[in-house]
């Protein structure tokens, strides 16, 4: 019989890192083995025993014991001592980019939620402007990450020691228009417009003028325009050229959930029902995708669950197609995608956990 | 001396009508001369003398002593016994279709709040499946009627007998495209995408199970897609056929506020500063209408205000543009734009009593 | 070996519905068996094989196959032919006060969400004004009703056939008081002061003036001052008079939570490790209190959680406090207790799929 | 005729600030003589020229001509060139309180929005822990400084040089109890609780853990228990000892408005028309306040406007009573009543600018 995995989480005290151990406490295949939680508060002296996890999120408190639980100081050797087999990276994106190579040579598989590793072509990459101290252990660790986005690389995550999860806006992009790209229905020359709003969770836990209450509440705003850092993984994953997509991330007052509305051409007039079957073939064995067959999807079906929702509308002609997806940004956006990955990973059910 | 202007608000209850009534009560020029508020309330006795206006809206008791203003039961008798120039119609399409002829065989000037006589085409007109019992005199009425937004049509409204105040999303999406469209600077034949969020004001008072606060609140769903009826209004305004926009309205979690994010493809390669000229002209005696020459508008900063706000980014090719337009759809995409037209009609400041 | 409990929902229409639905179909002891869902549906034909759950909800769709799950005509003959064991009822009041008499007779366990069974007092019991048929065998079915608040009365509801789970604000002010009247500490003749908070789901889905966006975003009100139908399970399970109590409740603009704020003064002077002795020795054993022995509870800990949570804070003397209950109104106010109370009924750990 | 007065603000990047600006802009009897903005924003060099007001507060662009107006460098040469009679300090206590002697040394008048100046009690000012550098100077300064509050200090205002105008929390507290308590109507001994509640603005403008949307939204959390320092002002104005009130504050997931619900207990049974006309004597002449005879006032009543809102209701045997007072933070709470003061100190009617 497999032995009970270890899991660890670096970052637990963000939005998506809660979620995380929300979900990794309650997992029913991880039944008795909390996971390690590694890492730094400021101000706070970790040294002497560490940090309740229940005096950092409140809400955890009672789930399994999670009283008992502590952040202790992180180090290789923690990791090593308790045994980790899978850690989890809910860190900053330069220092993912910069532990992962040390994980992955102390034999850890590496789950990593920030986008260090998501990008294959070093122009995309460019808009984080890693300083690598070793280019050349960093270009081999790059060759072994594999973007965790399940629905489409279900294979190869099974094997990978290094799983890229994706970013939130990306996978609401992403999900719809894959299957229809790799249809060959879409009309790329005239290219795609995404429209994309998300809660004020995706922004951080760190306090700044745009994550202030009043800058947000009763608001909406458009931001990074033509520029946004989750463009990269558009283009890779859809696989379509920069000049094919416009994609414009908005604030939305709400503190989580995305909506993306998506607009495309088809190469030919389509039926709703040929779309609903590129659709369905493309998600079959894919349980963390519901579509939607009559109505759109909204952002408050998704929010609190794992999944990503589609679902579309022709125009009278059937050459024009508004798509909707919608998910949960700190779930199927991160912590439960994360945790997606791990069921592959393991060979365990892929919703396992996460319903 | 001109004498003051008497002025009338059939509709007061909504939402619209609470703000018109505000606006009136305060307007420099309307001193001393309160609206007269008529119309139905159900289930209240109105014969009796009137329901006081501070119990329908508690926000407006103590303005310019509007505890003693009253709701009356409407008829022409009451406008006419009051003296009544001009009447403001916040009532459903239906009923504003049906009462404009007659207010105007008495002789009053009409600024009608509703959709019923915004729309010029026939065709365009049908989604309103309206019953006219005299089809020629509403023809005759329709030929009269401007579409009243000042920055397109300023002229026409200062003589009109009736002003058919725009839509909300439409004067968001208009104002923006226009003076591109008629620069020639649009790609039209690729065609544009306007992707509209609107506070929940904009769907009416009355409660139905969208309006529910567990619907709306920490949400956000796109409804009426290819099929929303402010779509005749761009099309007649901008000038462009019904292949050339997509039009997607969002219901946002905010009690007021449009933001509408606009995708359009130039002809050939544009600079920014071309574009800001373009509007800077189209818009020169334009005092309710923003320029924002550096960053992008939010809904935030013109809710309460009369203002629209439009900014715009090019892509660094200069061929393809986003262009945001905001709003408040009580005041400029309502209330406050029926106020801009009685000023203009008047020969008013444009932005009398609206700042 | 126990055979599964095979359980059915009257009401899952309505938000508390919904809840109960999503934990009954998680229920690791209910595996395999999801409830029976009947009732009606007003202008769809529930005749011809039942309306989707997922339609009604479809954030409840693809959970555990819930896509195959309907709503069903209701019928006891229904009941009957499924073996419903435990019946829940999320029906309005009068409802409830006409079934429950019925489903006792056919053998049914019940355990019934309104308020149609909570009081034994038939003065606090005129609020709701029932017009009992046969007032025998009322008050026989009343005699044998058991208040579902674990807390308080776990031995009693593990015998019930017919538990009256408490209502939402009840349970947050009855659980931080009950404890320090029962211990003598509350000086009752000064009174007590309960000023209470509540998220627009307790209002209930039915679209009215006061559940409308407009009305309850952005603000705040009281109502039902002293006169809120939860006084008299204030009274009856606290153990207090009317006039030791002033009970207020507030509309808050958020979906779920309520927070209760509640002044007492002691008859003697207390130390902080006092009053905590006394609650941790009344909630030994009851796995869904949480004591905050630092910090006060605040709604967002406890939303999406059956916990009940509790802090509190003494004035310099020692004579006066203030406390803070927290619970999420859906779960530890409605759906979560009940299926708290159907897990003391089993035998079943009290936490068993609340976690 | 009097010269048109010359006012200036410091501190105009705040909320109350921007709100006083506008206030100021559009008042009636400074018209054409725009406030001087002066202060200090970090990263920017004020040097060479100022900052345009329309970058720091977007919302306020194009109100009377404001595009032009800049926030210039402080200094006391630049109010002597510009005229400057009314000073308004929108700046920390701390700040306020080493300003003020200096400013009314150089024969400003000034309007202190802060805490400095508002406590004429020393233990009660102990909380904001002032070092002043010259102990007789602030002695004498504080001796000269009048309790803003026009609804009980009308005259002294009037000649006052120093007017320390008062809490946002305070002003809704102390407006519905000083009549009462003045009447000798409450039972003083039993004590009273004022359990209030605000919106995030009022917790000032720079981001903290607290003022984070993913903190205050969704939210409801009482905070300075038994220690806010608004006490005093409470204290010192309704004219009462720290042990006969209870006032809790909690931060409520909304801009702005104030709701405070406040418990007492009558020295003996009142009729509702008895409390009623203490209350219409006690405010006869104060414009700015809403007596609310039949409903309760609730936030969105007041917000956006300058009115004390005011409701109450008796238990059955008119012993026991609940007020509800509501109230904009930022205007009634604030810069609204900063400007009322100034009216008054004008001979101006008080309410002029403020409707």
């Amino acid at each position: 019989m497999k032995k009970t995995v270890q899991t660890a989480i670096v970052g637990v005290t963000g939005y998506a890192g809660a979620e995380l151990a929300r979900l990794l406490l309650h997992h029913p295949r991880l039944h008795g083995k909390p996971p390690v939680f590694a890492g730094r508060v400021e101000g706070k002296d970790l040294e002497r025993g560490g940090i309740p996890l229940a005096e950092i999120h409140p809400q955890l408190a009672g789930h399994d014991g999670s009283g008992n639980l502590k952040l202790e100081p992180f180090s290789w050797e923690l990791l090593a001592e308790r045994g980790v087999d899978v850690l989890f990276l809910a860190t900053p994106h330069e220092l993912s980019r910069e532990w992962v190579p040390e994980a992955l040579k102390r034999g850890l598989r590496v789950i990593d939620l920030s986008g260090a590793w998501r990008l294959t072509d070093g122009a995309n990459r460019a808009v984080y402007a890693f300083e690598d101290k070793d280019a050349e252990q960093a270009a081999a660790t790059q060759a072994q990450a594999i973007y965790g986005l399940p629905e489409l690389h279900r294979k190869q995550i099974a094997g990978a020691r290094l799983v890229a999860n994706p970013g939130c806006y990306a996978t609401s992009v992403i999900l719809p228009l894959r299957p229809l790209v790799a249809a060959g229905l879409i009309d790329l020359e005239h290219g795609i417009v995404a429209d994309a709003k998300s809660g004020v969770s995706g922004a951080g836990k760190v306090p700044t003028a745009k994550t202030h209450f009043m800058y947000a509440a009763d608001n909406l705003s458009a931001y990074g325009v033509f520029a946004h850092r989750h463009t990269g993984e558009l283009l890779e994953q859809i696989g379509i050229a920069s000049e094919q997509i416009v994609f414009t991330p908005h604030l939305l007052p709400i503190p989580r959930g995305i909506l993306s509305t998506i607009y495309v051409r088809f190469k030919k007039a389509q039926t709703r029902e040929c779309v609903a079957e590129v659709y369905r073939e493309f998600f079959a064995g894919s349980p963390m995708v519901r579509l939607y067959e009559k109505a759109l999807p909204q952002i408050q079906y998704s929010v609190h669950t794992n999944y990503a929702d589609i679902g579309f509308q022709l125009d009278a002609g059937g050459k024009r197609a508004v798509i909707v997806s919608c998910l949960d940004n700190l779930l199927k956006g991160a912590a439960g995608q994360a945790v997606q990955n791990l069921n592959v990973i393991e060979g365990w059910p892929e919703s396992e956990g996460l319903l």
